[in-house]
């Protein structure tokens, strides 16, 4: 009897923040709806902090209300999010109150299965927010976001595996944002896990694709024992995005492993996001094919533009070289972080600091905020002279410990700063919205009653002064913490 | 000790052959040349069936020429041809004397190593090519189509690639030319060949991207123990056409398996083409995703524009699916040919005939060859009743012979009218122009002073009447034998 491999449809999530910039309007994926229900996946990940902020920022549609609607739709799937631990889908560590109240509104809306990740690893910013989803009867999806580095080990991984089981999660997710995950450590992290862990832990693998080897490290990761993966349909993968849906089911024939997709169900929807693909041309990604450089660099693509548009906007793009020299330099430094959303960014920045003023003359808030631990703990040691330097220049003092342990209860605060707001409905779920993101929402609330735009159906309707996606397409954008 | 994986790069011949029409002109490919020779590939591809047409039907190219200027340009690399056996590089059989010439001169002119392949699998039909491959002294690689069907099994690739063993060949070729390799079969055949000619036997793959699987086919048929793949360089890779050659170096990285490729040469490659890839936009493959309808339907898709647009002219496209339902049954009654270039047309053509004038009423001339094997003997038992259609409406008994041994002595002939041509500079090689192609060399000849044309660089030197290059873009197009 072959092995069941399930899998994750990302179409709903990952695949259009991916390729189109997370401008998918809940209408166009509406008729999708009932075949991705009916075609077999183990879940279907359809909500995060990217599509959460794109519904308000550029949609006018109420996130909640898409989910709801997805709870309707896709009735025999389990739904799937994105969660940031402490930082829920913001850009700043919340209170335990907030994360428990922010959780438990998700699964009484529909939410299942919760993959909660820490962009640092750091194991104490994904508790609460997995203790939560655990209370609330749901999946709690413990996270390890994969890098490389001279100090990312097997071994490390493992380690962090155990203390998530720990935590209670029912499952460990392998989450490999930037295509940096070969088909060895591929292989390797996942058996080293499960030897560890037990066979019965489920491990679900999460890869892009946009350095073409990590469809061969999801078969990798199967043959290891992997339980569930990650695709998208195939009219919206490939690039930035997700290994075809298609190719998976195909690529398992003949071997021990099988997944139980319907293939005409997944034609169906191939066909529908095919049509609706070109739609939102203006949004797409003009990456059509691989990236392989980002192996030696260690810097991902979104990261290079951004900070050659940061050189360029002080006239100084000509020294990009020398900033793709500083980041490896700056990363070790501030102890070897994971390169995502907000981690990129802020070492990215302050390289680009770093050429254009003199090693280390200026930090920014945010990169001197790392190296105080304010964002969590990082697996290398971060030098003690930049903590120092981090130390005068913040007028803050170095922390150890988790982040969260500092904020002072907030709830009621930004249930009255919300309810007081113009627009807003009064439920828990408002609150939630504009807790998430104090700038956005206000607008948000005071033009919901017009209805969601749709910027594929009528792209004059996208609001000029809204700001461009960020770099990162995994973990949204904007403002840091 | 990790082993070494070789690899053949196939930029200069099949990968802008599949992802842009084959009309790459010599002057864009010269620059990367000297990166591409001490890059380390083991073999370079650079000439074919259809480089040789576009040199002369739309480049004004000699195709000689360019073959000579590639020996200059890559003194470190084995120069590699794809040779489609007693057919050579045209659409017909040419008689043996031919083939010998023919081989000679590539030899001559610097070709070292020489893919030989049938469409059919008929081993009758490359056995002179092999023969003078060896007698030239070079490397003569016998060639496996691999197609799918409920006839072709292990057991019957183990035993051709042991007749091409037996006929002097100095490695197998594994060409999946429609991308239907599936990991799985591709481990079980190399596995198998290996077992039954030994692990000294150089096995070579080639696969092209389209389905989205092969990548992992290729770490397959590697651990199946395949000495050598066949990749592009990334920047004009996947889509129809084939593996990056830089994601293969890295997916390879901490298995028991190394490539000996320099990565920085393959980076200057790469940045190379990305720039060269836009001035033939109007020639590039629309398509960048992938498709697996192909693995049920098992009708490539450039089959299906082609039937399409027959289907159009006679203002019947709403039959399309008829068509495509009577695909199967038609080739089941050829006796189930791989569907390649001729083989796809035929079928196709036969198919449609049949959906609008009922099944087998009127058959072309070239199914009626198939059929009373003209082309070659078939993996299937033919039908007997359309043997005989076939017989009565072409007027012409069926062979089991070799179709060569029909042909008499041709050379003196194709000289003495190649000679005649306006134009000709009297070489055999010249005459070998002719014989290929004699519809389209006499007027190559006749404005071969004019020098190449870069339709990149110039689009508007694009010959108006030139006919557009046929669906397949494996093995050439234009009129069959
Ligand atoms: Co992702
Ligand atoms: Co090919």
């Amino acid at each position: 009897m072959p092995k069941t491999i399930e899998v994750t449809e990302l179409i709903l999530r990952d695949a259009h923040q991916s390729l189109m910039a997370t401008r998918m309007a809940m209408e166009d994926m509406v008729p999708a709806c009932e075949d991705i229900d009916k075609a077999g996946y183990w879940s279907v990940e359809c909500w995060g902090g990217a599509t959460f902020d794109s519904c308000i920022r550029f949609l006018n549609e109420d996130p909640w209300d898409r989910l709801r609607k997805f709870r309707k739709l896709l009735p025999n799937s389990r739904l799937q999010m994105l969660l940031r631990g402490q930082n829920l889908l913001g850009y700043r560590h919340y209170e335990d109150e907030v994360v428990d109240r922010f959780v438990d509104k998700a699964a009484e809306n529909g939410m299942d299965v919760f993959r909660v990740f820490d962009a640092l690893n750091d194991i104490r910013n994904v508790r609460q927010a997995i203790k939560a989803v655990k209370k609330a009867g749901k999946h709690a999806q413990g996270t390890i976001c994969y890098t490389v580095s001279p100090l990312h080990t097997v071994t490390g991984y493992v380690e962090m595996a155990e203390q998530l089981v720990d935590l209670g999660c029912d499952s460990i997710c392998i989450k490999d944002m930037a295509a940096l995950l070969k088909p060895q450590p591929a292989y390797d992290i996942v058996k080293a896990i499960k030897e560890a862990c037990g066979e019965e832990l489920r491990i679900h693998v999460h890869v892009h694709a946009t350095t073409g080897v990590t469809m061969v490290s999801l078969m990798k990761a199967i043959e290891a024992g992997a339980d569930c993966v990650d695709t998208a349909i195939s009219s919206l993968s490939l690039g930035p995005g997700h290994n075809p849906t298609e190719s998976l089911v195909e690529m398992l024939e003949g071997t021990p492993y099988v997944t139980k997709l319907d293939k005409s169900r997944l034609l169906k929807v191939k066909e529908y996001f095919a049509g609706i693909r070109p739609r939102y041309k203006e949004y797409l990604s003009n990456i059509t094919g691989v990236e392989t450089e980002i192996f030696d660099s260690q810097i991902p693509g979104g990261m290079i533009s951004n900070m050659e548009s940061q050189l360029k906007q002080q006239g100084a793009a000509d020294r990009l070289k020398e900033v793709l020299c500083e980041v490896p330099r700056v990363r070790k430094d501030a102890g070897y972080p994971p390169l995502v959303t907000p981690s990129s960014q802020i070492v990215g920045t302050q390289a680009v600091f770093n050429v254009m003023m003199g090693r280390y003359k200026v930090l920014t808030g945010e990169f001197a905020d790392l190296m105080l631990g304010y964002y969590g703990t990082t697996l290398g040691q971060r030098d003690p002279e930049v903590i120092n330097l981090a130390h005068k220049q913040a007028r803050k003092n170095p922390i150890t410990c988790r982040p969260a342990d500092l904020l002072k209860p907030e709830w009621d605060q930004l249930r009255s700063s919300g309810l007081a707001l113009k627009g807003c409905n009064g439920s828990d779920e408002d609150v939630l919205t504009y807790a998430m993101f104090p700038q956005v929402a206000p607008k948000f609330f005071s033009t919901r009653q017009e209805g969601p735009k749709n910027l594929g159906k009528d792209p004059s309707a996208k609001p000029a002064a809204a700001p461009a996606p960020g770099g990162n397409a995994e973990t949204g954008k904007g403002p840091v913490m």
